[in-house]
């Protein structure tokens, strides 16, 4: 394993104290427990956003607090649920007569620990539960997994919320985008957690991981390295037939990097991509290229599909200020 | 080789209109040669800001282009210069009456090539050549590299062209950062480049590059892998000798992934690199954390330290609006 750390023990304290010192005009890192918070006061009674889960995807959570998205983030350690007495420091840190609405991607350790959190707190509070991933049916036994579509619910409730929506309005409205979303990720290679020292699974020269999961989980199916085309109108095709955009249907494409795969090739996935929906007469309206919601050094990307409407591309467009999402402000 | 293409051939093209179709509100994509440029006009007389190299450093220098930076790039194939009819053809379609001003990364291929577009056009114009690597003596054969310092020149540049510097006070304040602009590397694996098919250079399980160049060039020296606070101490030390910041001299820090290594380990540098100044007095006012000067798929990252001072600080504060750094606007 070649990675650029101390030790396992000390990677997440020292990475989060750097973040903390390169942003600290937009958030403060609380040590005990841990969580990233918004440095500019919430409005009175602005509903409070909080977000989390295991560290080594980043930017996603803590890189997306600040103005107009998240009021707190609550990072684990690497792929490891973050515990319920950070959650509920950061909702007492964070609250401000609002209520709370956590945003929770579906994995197991996350949303038993939200769902303790939650029973132990005393102030209004909701959960929005993210669970886009397509590559698993939707009577999965744990159900479908949270992946990159979360930045897309975080963005449009930050929105919503700076601009005064109420708790209901906001869990109401972070229901409806994750319905509206639908992804589906592939990896070429695997990731390598620091605490396992070893890829997390083995992946032959020639082959591809479709379906695969944001913490290097085994997907669909295995399939032979193809050309992009292929993979792309793959992962297109099963968003396309969950989602079923009619032509004229305004969407916004969201090509997510995993991390190590440079950003001429998502790119070359966002041309193909948009070519898939453009095709069907389907609108690409907006679009957000890069590695957002990553997975550690793992080659692959994944697509994220939402369809939009009025009322979601104002929130889209909306003013963002955080350390990795940033316009307008 | 896994990478996520159709073929080697196809690449670049498919990948710049996959670029300039995400990022329609910002540049336009010319096919014919190839050159991206701001889809807003300049200014009248504002002096025409043009960079270039080859591709696979992305997002420079086409996600550099926009209002506040540059006003066209033109990319080669990867690794390799782009060619004087690019440059030539850019420089027709950008120059608003104010002159071109060319920012050359210093190696040979884009040096001559830049050189010979420079002889052939007609309009004012100048070149700042970026040579912030300090892993090469100063006296070595062909001068020092161009590395992830271009970000910083390109930003101060674009703002100050954008407030009316004309062409020669482009042209020495250019040089000015320049000089007070210092970076190395350290790569922990090769980069794959698609038309070579391998690792550009081989590394033990065991090693490290120090002093590695963004196409992989060997750097300093081979070195045994060790932990990221030797790493950086050598790196940041390097970069010290050079540029001898004062105790309560103001930097821009720059932390700069090569393409895959994760934010986690590009926060942790900064905290390192941070606390290594600090403890000498200096103090870092403005930092940069990300991939931005990357180097494909290789993992790896580098550091670089501007001494800044009230007008430079101005500068790189003002409104920026491009595809990959963007702020005030």
């Amino acid at each position: 394993m070649k990675k650029m750390i101390n030790s396992v023990e000390s990677l997440l304290e020292e990475s989060l104290n750097g973040f903390a010192k390169a942003h600290n005009d937009i958030v403060n890192f609380n040590h005990q427990p841990h969580y990233i918070h918004r440095k500019q006061s919430s409005k009175p009674n602005k509903v409070a956003l909080i977000s989390g889960g295991g560290s080594g995807h980043e930017p996603l959570h803590t890189g997306l607090v600040g103005t107009g998205m998240l009021d707190a983030a609550c990072p684990g350690q690497i792929f490891t649920s973050p515990t319920p007495d950070q959650m509920m420091a950061a909702a007492e840190s964070v609250e401000s007569g609002g209520g709370v609405l956590f945003i929770v991607k579906n994995y197991a350790g996350d949303v038993m620990n939200f769902e303790i959190a939650s029973e132990m707190m005393i102030c209004e509070h909701a959960t929005v539960l993210i669970d886009d991933d397509v590559s698993l049916p939707k009577d999965h036994s744990t159900g479908r997994r949270g992946v990159a579509g979360t930045l897309i619910v975080e963005k449009i409730l930050g929105a919503a919320a700076e601009a005064g929506a109420n708790l209901a309005e906001c869990k109401t409205l972070g229901d409806r985008v994750n319905r509206v979303t639908a992804s589906m990720g592939v990896a070429l290679t695997s990731c390598t957690v620091p605490a396992l020292g070893k890829p997390t699974f083995d992946i032959g020269d020639n082959e591809i991981e479709m379906g695969v999961g944001i913490h290097g989980e085994r997907g669909r199916e295995p399939m032979t390295l193809t050309n992009a085309s292929e993979i792309v109108a793959h992962l297109a095709t099963a968003i396309d037939e969950e989602l079923k955009p009619q032509a004229g249907q305004q969407v916004l494409l969201h090509i997510n990097g995993f991390g190590a795969t440079p950003l001429m090739e998502l790119y070359l996935m966002y041309e193909l991509a948009s070519e898939y929906w453009q095709e069907k007469g389907v609108e690409v309206v907006r679009s957000l290229v890069g590695n957002y919601t990553t997975s550690l050094d793992m080659a692959g990307a994944s697509i994220t599909l939402t369809l939009m409407d009025d009322e979601l591309l104002e929130l889209w467009d909306a003013p963002v200020h955080t350390a990795n999402l940033r316009w307008g402000c």
